[in-house]
């Protein structure tokens, strides 16, 4: 049988990566020939996973067609945080957490998406309704993926059913899922060997609110301060961000893994409107975001609504 | 709690009304207001299957944003072929078993496609996922569905997981497959009360290739003499469409469910190229097409490597 492809979107974060994993074991359990592969380069966050759990780093692929001719994607649909040459391979599988945009096939596929916070929520659900028991190296990658789509539970996107799959997952690989994920959470803040470039682009997306483009960088920190330190050079970095790719706002947001705030710099023309969103004002280009920790659920909606 | 409509697509079939009245009833089970709605008249076919378990047809809407915010999709995605307001309301659910394409929501959702012959079989799915109960008569019309879809079991699109759950849905429902569902489908040839007009109509269905429009449309028959002994009225017709429409193709198929062959009419400017896709000579513009009953799987994918 020809091998198909498992992985998730560029910029892997934890989710991406153990999903791609995870999944590609339930389906070699289940008589496919599959192999999971990455976009792009783990976090420190996701290298400490796979190795507290026993993992090696899936290999980096640049291209698919050139291996394979079918794929399955995780943790994402839309094309352009896929593999680059994504029009060339027929896609049979999707399983995924987020909206459906700018993803079309020609011929019926599986598709699985559910409104939860974590793809490991429905990957550990597809165990069960196929009758495969989850080994416990796997229920500890999935829970990791939930510490880290939630930030330690604490995320509004964290649903009841992402509690009910993490507490399940921790009793399987015998984890304490606060005391483990602090210490994984820390390993993703662990910025040393990154240049500011890299702080910058690590978990950026870019967005189309109405005719504006706008790009937001996310980092987790347990010290901002550290980061925020060198905002003259990050200023420098990120207007040339903005004058490269015709951006109306850059929003780098710093946030605050043990108290759940965010710091954020915004610049570019709209930086005043999308901080007055906030109810916030604008110091020295900086802002403090109260209790605000989720791009997908706090930022983009709040941002979608002042700009449009 | 706000009510939520469940609906099929556009010209519906039997899959389409009867998966919303089943997946309704699941949703309602599970402590969801919904209600289950339709778009458009429902075939003789589907008729007969409501009333033989003891259904009422669902209420014909012509917009969903003047009742609810909330919609769920079954047997379809595609914008066209959805109700006329489908942008000025949110979809929550999709459950569906063809290809993605012209789709996009802004929030997440629940999606659930997957590549079988009919809706009906996900639906039945869901019921053993959510541990709810398939009464009789819900379990008769998604039997009626699978019928419809697969042509009585003899479709290329029929999959072991429909037949599974065709014997499943046959016991709960203690009907006999093959007797009941030939009389329902003979149901569906009944065309008394039907004009010429209806039958090109009926299950009419666009379709781009390249830069060439194409509509092709189907009827189920026991006796296709009957039908094509009118050719010329229908190709007046079907002129008329290809005029108003800018078609470049007009395919007319009617399918024999005894014999499970189909005769076609092929008019427009890429008749020819048409039918010898199918290494079919056209005589008279007509054609016959042996074995073939799947516009999806036979027809469409034929002419879509045939035209461009």
């Amino acid at each position: 049988m020809e091998k198909v492809f498992v992985f998730g979107h560029k910029n892997p974060d934890t989710d991406s990566i153990t999903a791609a994993i995870s999944y590609a074991y339930l389906k070699e359990q289940l008589g496919m020939n599959v192999e999971a592969v990455r976009l792009g380069t783990v976090t420190g966050e996701t290298a400490y996973a796979l190795e507290h759990f026993g993992f090696e780093v899936p290999r980096l692929i640049e291209k698919a067609a050139t291996e394979v001719g079918r794929v399955i994607l995780v943790d994402h649909n839309e094309k352009q945080q896929s593999v680059d040459d994504i029009e060339d391979v027929q896609i049979i599988e999707v399983i995924d957490h987020h909206r459906i945009a700018n993803f079309e096939t020609s011929d019926p596929l599986y598709y699985r998406a559910e409104p939860v916070g974590c793809t490991a929520t429905i990957v550990k659900k597809l165990y069960k309704e196929n009758g495969i028991e989850i080994p416990k190296n796997i229920a500890g990658l999935m829970l990791s993926a939930i510490i880290s789509d939630s930030l330690l539970f604490q995320s509004p996107t964290f649903t009841e059913e992402d509690r009910l799959a993490a507490d399940e997952l921790a009793l399987i690989c015998e984890t304490d899922p606060l005391v483990y994920g602090l210490e994984m959470l820390k390993a993703g803040t662990d910025l040393s060997g990154k240049s500011l470039e890299d702080l910058i682009a690590l978990d950026a997306k870019e967005f189309m609110i109405d005719e504006i483009k706008i790009e937001i960088a996310q980092v987790n920190a347990v010290d901002v301060e550290s980061i925020m330190s060198q905002q003259g050079e990050l200023e420098d970095l990120i207007y040339r961000v903005i004058a490269e790719k015709g951006l109306g706002l850059f929003l780098f947001v710093v946030t605050d893994i043990i108290h759940n705030d965010s710091t954020f710099l915004a610049l570019g023309k709209e930086a005043e409107r999308a901080s007055s969103a906030f109810n916030v004002a604008l110091s020295n280009n900086r802002g403090m975001l109260k209790g605000i920790v989720s791009r997908k659920m706090q930022i983009v909606p709040v941002l979608t609504e002042a700009l449009k």
